[in-house]
């Protein structure tokens, strides 16, 4: 019988070990050792906090870049099955997706320069069309694109190194869960430490597919840019319809997702607007050249698509062999699609706290952590895409057809908000610029059409039904904050505060130092008080009236027997009870608990258990004041 | 590369759905639906809630009689690496187990004549022994023995499905965790009911065991009691240490925990000290004809010690084949073994609240739930046996050697307790039950030393470690009950509750409404009020201040700027300054906090965030009386 290996889910690992940190040692020293010190807001635009460009663009393009790795293959293998006279068409189709990728970039520099604070599609779209849901549909697509770049990201590089090394295989789920917690915790510590970790990673990836891209130029040049291994040029293969053509094409455009992250974080550029352009243009120059460079490489030497091997570790293999020069690509492939993911905590939470701002989104989204990074936008990523990743088991071949989709609508829309703006607000050369996010937009337009139509069965439907739930419930959160808003407001000048009636309920357990404290708060702070005590049995209750008598009976006293041995549902019907009270309803009804306060941490669960849960219902069931009083042991 | 199958883990998935099922529908009614009615605390006595001893006995009886499926195996096991030679032994081990069990279950019904009111060992220990701490090693014992008991239990009842059904055996933890999850809430539901459930399996179990025994007899009446297959008798193989038999005799020992369950349990007899005497005979009888039966028909058939094939299974395919009657009895081992678990969850809730009504464990162990069944103790129950079965992964091998160390050494603290009792007490024939308890204590200390000795590098160090430190914990807890109950002592007649000064603090976010109400409690309660408002900048500082005049100042206005956007850091400042005032310290700092309440459940996650986190955050750290106002949405 095999045995699996001993293993706990990794989430419950990571919210044990975190709650006995918080048990063993003081909430604030964990907080500061996990998460750092906390930083002031003026910090914010403090210069040191923002990054010269060259170190900017590689935490930003990671996104991007990695998908080098794959998208050449991801196209191809959509027409694999057409036998070897279709392997030429990797170069055709990939020079179309640099082709796509440059008006892409031409027209989000377009962007940069309308939007210098920084415009996503979402600000754009926001800016540019009256109707609010056409911004909601663009914010949405990208949010949902953000989570399945961390699932897919993620996944896809734990697959690589489980490729390569067997004995992962059988955790890719719990190791993939692992990288997003961790990508979690360093992005918690904020945006200029992750860059220090982080930039360095997909430099040297970048380094190293130039590097293979030059060794096969170099190579070509010696033994022929034809070689025997060559597959002829030109045929068109028996069984080609327009149909795969666009699937294959719109496969290889799951490799354009990214885009967006530099022109929604121009603010992060030190050099602000220039900057985020020269990022634009050497990204966009240095992965064209690897694109082509990398799938001229493939066909040259008429590498096939396989099952257990990737294009690219077969190319490293023709090469450099299965020596050192192999295992550190492999590695760096890992690293640079495990960056991909973490370079999403910086997008994801940035667009959430925008909409959220605009009270599209519950309001938490918007508070800064210590670390001045929106945290709670982190933690909510993290969540949902490992939702995705424990749901879809770490599979990236299930999760690519719900890519792209968002975000080439996205696109669509950005570029049509921008086309809109240059006719509005015009300028210099405002007709060039226009011209150029119209064409972007037509293009964008047509590949969501084509990317929705080809993968609609494979997945693409879940993003279609999802995205309007999106907006509706945007609609529906920004509708109850401005009905809230409403209710609240009042005539300043005509309402002042008025004197209330209150009555006072004490629960008594006995009579000890916390009743007598509790008592003693109430008798001083209102008039009309009464001593409340649930007993489970009539000797209890007649003890406690006994002990009542000689203490003097400071207050009325009311006792009321529980039968089924509940505090809150007699409790709940002696208020029932006051709010008819015989000299009319109080304004308020104010319950005081005494609670313990414990010197230890452990000592918590000898106590207060029933004050927890009176207060949790009180918070969720009734219109009434709950005043906890602390007691501290005097010694 | 191998795929693992999609899967969440069990627990997370359970507590998903019940939250879900809490936030989708009231609390209450989720609550009767998992758990059923409330009942009142006098139906604990009434006569319905009691049992006839036919049908406790089969529930109480799982935990002892469903180790007559592994018990003889589990001797013989450790010697078969001696040889065929050794077959035989299988019944003189066998036999030294059921002369155990005769004289324990002898000494039990003593102990149960002598405590009619449910004694074991605990509270025999406790009314015995002056020292508080040998009452406590029993109960320690018997504690880590229930949790063992449900753990090997359902890994055990897991392997025998997965033996039979090889596609579970990768699911072997995940699907024990369900069975405890599933025990936990059938047992959540109260005794009465469990016992319809699970009487009527365990009778079925014993009959098939039966009818198994019976089988065997009829076929040596018929074939001869010596048959072709049978070893020869007598023979000491070469090799076979004091050490060995010991370690053979104390694995057959595994199978006598449970004894215990029944003089725990006599109250739920609906004839008391009778019914539990009853059933003590009966499960004696019963068991040591199954166990003697069973252990003579694999002597005869000679059946061998196998990995794949369990001893039981082997016998059953000999009688029977591999037919209907060999799939029945399987389902029978599974679901006893299933049942044993079942009863853990009885007895354990009520040791620990027996424990927890003495001060030694925490409170909360001693509340009964709405079905009256100690609640808390069975879900620290059921987390830790899951705990436990995910440690060991589910592997009964790994388990074993930690559990009945424990039991027996609660039976020697019970039976040397009741040995000194009756030397005290004395009455009608003492003479003969102290022998007896005398024997009983002599007898299973032996044991004791035996199962500590030769299994102490397997396993049993454990026990012996956690032991103390459980002991240790306990004196703790009682003697900070004692300290606190020392601190909370208050002279009844000359401590009258005393006039205390109060200032309030009231935090204002804006002037609305909800401000409005607070302002108004505050004053109509306290004269020192102070509206205190935490801003992140100096603009939205001025706007407040502006404000606050046009409302006409109704009380003194602190501003604070926060330059790291806690709302806490702050506010523990202000307060500490408020501690030292200028008019001296006041008695207690109030801090009321407005909180908006939602009409509905997922307006929660739009709200209240920071309100939440400042109660939190005051709980633990300060002196401080925090007081919420609950605002609802007129309409």
């Amino acid at each position: 019988m095999t045995k699996d290996i001993p293993w706990v889910h990794p989430v419950l690992i990571s919210l044990a070990v975190v709650a006995v940190m918080f048990a063993l040692f003081n909430f604030g020293n964990v907080k500061r050792l996990l998460i750092g010190r906390p930083l002031r807001t003026r910090e914010l635009n403090q210069s040191h906090m923002k990054l010269f460009w060259g170190i900017a663009l590689p935490i930003l393009a990671a996104d991007l870049y990695s998908s080098v790795a794959y998208g050449p293959e991801a196209g191809i293998t959509e027409l694999s099955k057409l036998g070897p006279g279709v392997k030429w068409m990797i170069v055709p189709i990939t020079a179309s997706t640099v082709l796509l990728l440059v008006i892409l970039i031409t027209s989000y520099i377009m962007g940069v320069i309308a939007y210098p604070s920084g415009g996503g599609a979402y600000a754009i779209a926001k800016d540019n069309f009256k109707g609010k849901w056409v911004g909601l549909i663009a914010a949405s697509a990208l949010l949902i694109d953000y989570v399945l770049t961390v699932a897919v990201s993620v996944s896809s590089g734990i697959q690589t190194m489980a490729s390569s090394y067997p004995a992962l295989a059988p955790h890719e789920t719990s190791l993939s869960v692992l990288c997003v917690l961790i990508i979690l915790f360093v992005n918690l510590r904020g945006v200029s430490e992750s860059a220090k970790i982080f930039s360095a990673p997909t430099i040297f990836f970048m380094v190293c597919m130039l590097f293979l891209v030059g060794t096969g130029f170099a190579n070509e040049l010696k033994h022929g840019f034809v070689q025997t291994h060559t597959p002829t040029w030109g045929t068109i293969p028996q069984g080609l319809t327009l149909l795969l053509l666009l699937k294959a094409f719109s496969s290889a455009c799951s490799s354009l997702t990214g885009i967006e992250t530099i022109s929604n974080a121009v603010p992060i550029f030190r050099e602000s607007k220039s900057g985020a352009i020269k990022a634009y243009v050497s990204l966009g120059i240095v992965t064209s050249v690897t694109l082509l460079g990398y799938s001229y490489s493939l066909y040259v030497q008429g590498v096939s698509v396989s099952q257990n091997n990737t294009m690219l570790s077969q190319l490293l293999l023709i090469y450099f062999g299965h020596g050192i020069i192999y295992q550190v690509i492999i590695w760096a492939t890992f690293l640079v699609l495990i960056l991909a993911a973490n370079s999403t905590f910086t997008g994801f939470p940035q667009l959430s706290a925008l909409v959220a701002a605009d009270g599209f989104l519950p309001r938490a989204l918007v508070i800064r952590g210590d670390r001045l990074g929106y945290s709670n936008g982190m933690i909510v990523l993290a969540a949902l895409s490992i939702l995705l990743v424990e749901v879809f088991s770490a599979q990236t071949n299930a999760l690519i057809p719900l890519y792209s989709i968002g975000v080439f609508l996205a696109f669509t829309i950005a570029q049509l908000g921008l086309t809109r703006r240059w006719t509005k607000v015009k300028g210099r050369g405002w007709k060039v610029k226009a011209v150029i996010n119209l064409i972007g937009a037509i293009v964008t337009a047509v590949v969501s059409v084509v990317v929705a139509v080809t993968k609609f069965t494979s997945g693409a439907w879940i993003v279609l039904v999802i995205l309007p739930i999106l907006v509706f419930l945007a609609m529906r959160i920004r509708k109850h904050y401005n009905d809230v808003a409403d209710a609240l407001r009042i005539d300043i000048e005509h309402s002042p505060p008025l004197k209330h009636r209150v009555i006072s309920i004490v629960l008594v357990s006995s009579v000890h130092q916390i009743v007598r404290q509790t008592v003693s708060f109430a008798l001083s702070t209102t008039t009309d008080v009464v001593a409340l005590y649930i007993g489970f049995d009539d000797e209890s209750i007649e003890l406690m009236e006994k002990k009542w008598a000689e203490w003097g009976a400071p207050c009325r006293l009311v006792t009321v027997k529980s039968e089924y041995r509940s505090l809150l549902i007699p409790l709940s019907r002696f208020i029932k009870r006051l709010e008819n009270y015989e000299n009319g309803k109080p304004d308020h009804i104010q319950l005081l608990i005494g609670q313990f306060i414990p010197k230890k941490w452990w000592h918590q669960i000898l106590h207060n258990q029933s004050s927890l849960l009176i207060r949790a219902w009180m918070l969720r069931h009734r219109e009434v004041v709950v005043s906890t009083l602390p007691f501290q042991l005097p010694k």
